[in-house]
This record gives C-alpha cells, structure tokens and sequence, in this order.
C-alpha cells in the first residue's frame, strides 16, 4: 500500500530537516518531518532565550515544571517518566538543581529506603519568573492560529498521541511474551 | 490579554510533559506541550528502533537523509544548518560515520580550502534499507489520521512554521542593529 503524495506547497525559509521528505513527497514522512522541523526551531529558540534570560537550560525548566504541580515531591522514576528521558538523565540534572539550591531530596515518609525529590523555595521564585516569560514567548509563537485552530490541532495531536501510546503498549506487551 | 482556556479532554496515557500545562490550562502552553510530547514519544520509539535494527542514532539518520539528497555533497555548515544542530555536533557525527566508512570527505573542488561531505555507497547502502523500514514505521504512527487530516495537520503546521522563521528573522536583525 503507497501512501499518497502530498501537496507539499512551496519551500518555507532555508533547507532544514524538511528537505529529504520534500523531494520524495512521501505523505507520512513529511508530515512527520514538518512535525519534528516545527518543534525543533521552538525548542531551539526556548533553549536560547531561558539561557540567556535565566541561565536556564530547557531540560532544568522541565523538571522544575513538574515539580511546581507535585507538592509531595516526585521520586527519580515518577520523574523521568514524566519528562521522557532516561533516569541517568534526570539524576544528573537532579545533582545540578541540587547543587544550586533549587531542588532537594528529602527521604520519602512512605518509603524511607526512597527518596522524594522537591522544590525548595528558591527553585519556585526562578521558575514562576521563568515560566512567566516563557507563556509570552509561547503565546507569542502560537499567535498566528485562531483559537479554533489552537483546539482543532490540539484534538488533531491527541488523536495521534493517544494511537501511539496504544501502538507502544501493544509493542511493548508483545515482547513481553 | 489572557489567553482563552482550553477544552484539555481527558487524559491521555500516563503523565508525562504536558501534566503541567494541563493543570494550569493555558491554550497555548498546553498546544505547545502537546506538540512536544507527541514529537517526543515518535522520536524516544524511532531511536529505538533504529539503534536496535540498525545500529544508528536517529542524528546519523538524518545526517545521511541530507547527503542521500544532495549527489554533490554539503559543507559542514550547510549539514549542521539544515539539520538545526551546532556545527560541533555535526563535526562529531561526521567523524564517527567516515570512521565507519559511511561517508567521506573530499575537498571543494569551487573552494580548495572547503571540504565537501559525501554519502559512500555503504553508506547508501545502509541509508536506504534503514529509510525504507522508518517509513513503514512512520506510516502506522500517522495511520490514524485520514489522508484529509493530513493535509489539514500539514497546512496548519506549515502555517505556523513560516511565522516562527519571519520572528526568527526580525528577531535576529534587530539584535543585529
């Protein structure tokens, strides 16, 4: 079964990640590569802007973010779930956090072999700050779409995600078996 | 000016990178996180799939999906611009490739003192057995969508796409004057 080709329409800006997909105008392909294309000159600018404004890398405003909604604290795995990445990953960020006094780890009253990780007062005042430029940078990003748009491509995506999330589960629980 | 709320629906799947925003409700905040978790999950699975079935990083990937469209090879700033990563980081995913006799270097032939990347034909080779099952897989994470929603998805992500780089754009001349 051949996907169908796609009205690509015309280049926008430079070549970037795009460009392989626009010339075999494989549908799929360029719809994931306009997705990841988009994301990814966001994310770059987000990361530049929270550097230089914050001295804030995108991944610290993450794990900050999840702990502004988690008054108890979070546990490492809890943590690295929610931000999709390795627990290596949040570990060291973790230590980085903790090092600057915006995070700790206090041990957990449920588990006492097991550690919560929680945002100590420091860390809330440079996030709300943060996370107050950041809405303005972000609504400034997402001005160009009515709000109707905004909500047709919020259901648009959540349909995808909620298929992948079903196709990774499947995936997942067969090679279980 | 406030940003309209948004109708968040249910959750989808465990929490994750858009818990945060989900509590707080902001339109924007919410699409973008929505954007990113969707990105995330497809791209966390492809590395995935490619580390284990090819052995290759979804960076080498998309480093070789530029050669594989470009017969007379690209300079490192053209390779690391159309793939919005740092020149060092190409640099280093250049070498680790020619290590592997994937691609090579040769020199400019317009610019002796340039040097040009090219894709070897075992790099090719590789290149398109791996291009050809990523998109298989990228067929069944996008089969949800009608061939309808695709375009629709596509049109309004371009949409968004060319106004990030006009804001990019003034952005960057304006530091510049």
């Amino acid at each position: 079964m051949k996907s169908r080709k796609f009205d690509v329409g015309q280049d926008l800006g430079p070549k970037d990640l795009e460009t392989p997909g626009r010339k075999n105008r494989h549908q799929d392909l360029c719809l994931w590569l306009r997705l990841l294309t988009l994301h990814k000159l966001i994310d770059n600018e987000m990361r530049r802007r929270l550097r230089d404004s914050y001295n804030m890398s995108l991944a610290r405003f993450h794990l900050l973010a999840q702990l502004s909604v988690a008054p108890n604290g979070l546990r490492m795995g809890e943590l690295s779930s929610r931000m999709m990445v390795t627990t290596g990953n949040v570990t060291g960020l973790t230590d980085d956090l903790e090092a600057e006094g915006l995070v700790e780890r206090v041990v957990d009253p449920s588990n006492r072999r097991a550690n919560l990780v929680h945002m100590t007062r420091k860390g809330r005042a440079l996030f709300d700050e943060a996370a107050q430029m950041l809405e303005i940078w972000i609504e400034d990003f997402f001005s160009i779409y009515s709000s109707k748009d905004k909500q047709l491509l919020f259901d648009l995506l959540g349909k995808q995600k909620a298929f992948v999330l079903k196709r990774l589960k499947s995936a997942h629980t067969e090679a279980a078996e």
